[in-house]
C-alpha cells in the first residue's frame, strides 16, 4: 500500500498510474505536481489526483512514494528541487525510457546514487500524450523494467515492484546499459524511422496527394510519428550512444537491401524478406 | 453486372473481390484459376468461387471479366497464356501494386497495349495472405487507382470502374509513372523499412530478449514485415527505379537526423519531430 503518492508530471504515464492505483485501492492520497497549473487543474477535474502543487519541494512533503514522469531532459531539475524535501521513508522512482541518463541526473543532483531511488521504465504508452489520454488499463500485462544499482535499497526496490504489480504490470530487473541497448533497438530506433519517413513525405511537393493514397499499412507504420516531440527529443539526447549504434546497424542493413534491389538480386531480396517475416510472425505468437 | 468473372490468383485480393461481388449480387458465375489446385480447392470449399481450372487458357473461356491478382513477377506469363483465349467482349484488369511493369508485361505478351486491358491497383490489403484471409469488406471505402493508357478502351475502363464501385471502393485515374512514384513513397518504402528493421533485430544476438521487451508501438510499426515475401520481392524488381529514388531521399533524411543526434542539435531534432507529428496528425484527421 502507498499512503501518499506524489506524481510529478501528470500526463499519459503518470495519470494512468494514478488512475489504476486508485481503482485498485492501493493508494491513500494522490498529489499531482508540475510547473504547469493548467495540466494539473485538468488532472484534478478528471479525478486523477486529489490536489496539486506547482512547487515540487512542497508537493513531495508527506509522500511515501514519488513517481517522476517528466521528459528525460527535465529529470535533473526535478531531483535537485525535491532531494532535500523528501520524507525519510520516501521512495522515488521514474518512468524514463532511457535509464543511464536518469541515474546520472540523480547522481549529479545528490552527489551519490541514493538508496531511495529506483530507476524504472514501464514499457507502455500510446502515441497520445497528456492526462486526457490516461487510462487505468495502460499497464495491464505490460512489462516494467527496473534497473537498480548496487546502492539502491532492497526495500525501495520491493516497494516499487509491488506498486507496479498492483497496477497490473509484470516487473523485471535489468542492468542499466542493457536496458538502454534493448530499448534503442525496439523503441527508439523505430520512432526515428517513423519520424524520418513522415518528414520525408511531408516535404515532398505532392504531400497532400501522397498521404491521400496511403493505406492501412502506412497508418499503422507511422502511428508512432504522432508521439510527443519533446519527449522524443530528450530520448535522443539521453540515449544518444546506444541509439546512434543502432542507427548505424540499421543503415548498413538498409543499404544492403538497397544494393540488392539495385542489382536485381532477387534471391537476396527474398531471403531478407523471408527472414524478417519469420521473425515478425514468431513475435506475434 | 458481370456475367462470368474469372479470378486468376485466388488469394487475399482476388478472393475478397469475388466475395464482395457475390454478396452484392453483381456477378453470375465465378471461376478461379491458378497453377495451384490446393489453393483453388480451398477457395471452392470456402464458397469464394463456383469452380476452378488450373489451365489458365480454358479458365478464361466465356468470361466477360478477368481479374489478374498474382505477384507482379507472374503477370507476363499469365498474359501470354490467356491472350488468345479471351472472349471478344472480355475485359482484363489486374491488382499489381506497381503499374509500369504490368503495362510492359502486357505489351510484351501481345505486341501492343490492348484496348481490353485496364491496369488497376486496389489500395487495400492486410499483412495476411491467402484465400483464408479474404473478406468481403476489404475494399469498402478504399481507393482503387486505374492507370489507363491512350490505347485503353473507354468501355473497358467503365466496366472496371463499375466493378470496383460495386465492391464499395472509390475509383481514381492516374498516370502510370505518377502512380508508381506515389506508391513507392507510401507503401513500398515503408515495407522496406519494416522488413529491414525486423531483419536487423532478428540478427542481433539477443534477439529473443529484444522482441520480448517490444511494446505496442513496435507491434504496429513492424506488422507489415509479416507481408508476403514473394509479392514484395516482385514489387522491388517491378518498381525498382521509383523505389530506389525514394530510398535515397529517405536515407538522406535519416542521415540528417542521425547527424543532429550525434551533434546534440536539440533544436533541429525537435523541428524534425514536430514537422513529422503535424503531418501525421493531419493525416489522421
Amino acid at each position: 500500500m502507498i499512503k501518499h503518492l506524489c506524481v510529478i508530471g501528470v500526463g499519459l504515464i503518470g495519470g494512468s498510474l494514478a488512475r489504476v492505483l486508485r481503482e485498485a485501492g492501493y493508494v491513500g492520497k494522490i498529489t499531482g505536481a508540475s510547473r504547469n497549473p493548467e495540466h494539473l487543474q485538468k488532472a484534478l477535474e478528471l479525478g486523477v489526483i486529489d490536489h496539486y502543487d506547482t512547487d515540487l519541494s512542497s508537493a513531495v512533503a508527506g509522500a511515501d512514494m514519488v513517481f517522476v514522469s517528466v521528459p528525460l531532459g527535465a529529470m535533473g531539475a526535478v531531483f535537485t528541487t525535491i532531494k532535500d524535501s523528501l520524507e525519510n521513508n520516501a521512495v522515488v522512482t521514474d518512468a524514463g525510457s532511457a535509464k543511464a541518463s536518469v541515474v546520472e541526473a540523480v547522481k549529479a543532483a545528490t552527489g551519490e546514487i541514493p538508496a531511495w531511488f529506483v530507476p524504472g521504465h514501464p514499457i507502455a504508452g500510446t502515441e497520445q500524450s497528456g492526462v486526457e489520454a490516461s487510462f487505468p488499463d495502460l499497464y495491464k500485462g505490460r512489462r516494467v523494467i527496473l534497473t537498480p544499482a548496487r546502492e539502491t535499497g532492497a526495500a525501495a526496490i520491493q516497494k516499487v515492484r509491488a506498486m507496479w504489480e498492483a497496477a497490473g504490470a509484470v516487473v523485471n530487473e535489468m542492468n542499466v546499459d542493457h536496458h538502454d541497448e534493448v530499448l534503442a533497438a525496439t523503441s527508439h530506433l523505430p520512432h526515428m524511422l517513423a519520424f524520418a519517413l513522415v518528414e520525408s513525405l511531408a516535404r515532398m511537393s505532392e504531400q497532400r496527394e501522397i498521404f491521400e493514397y496511403a493505406a492501412g499499412g502506412f497508418r499503422d507504420f507511422t502511428r508512432i510519428a504522432s508521439s510527443d516531440p519533446v519527449m522524443w527529443r530528450d530520448v535522443c539526447v539521453a540515449n544518444r550512444d546506444a541509439l546512434l549504434a543502432m542507427l548505424k546497424i540499421f543503415r548498413a542493413d538498409l543499404d544492403d537491401l538497397a544494393a540488392a534491389i539495385e542489382q536485381r538480386d532477387e534471391k537476396k531480396i527474398l531471403n531478407i524478406f523471408q527472414d524478417a517475416k519469420s521473425a515478425r510472425d514468431a513475435f506475434s505468437e
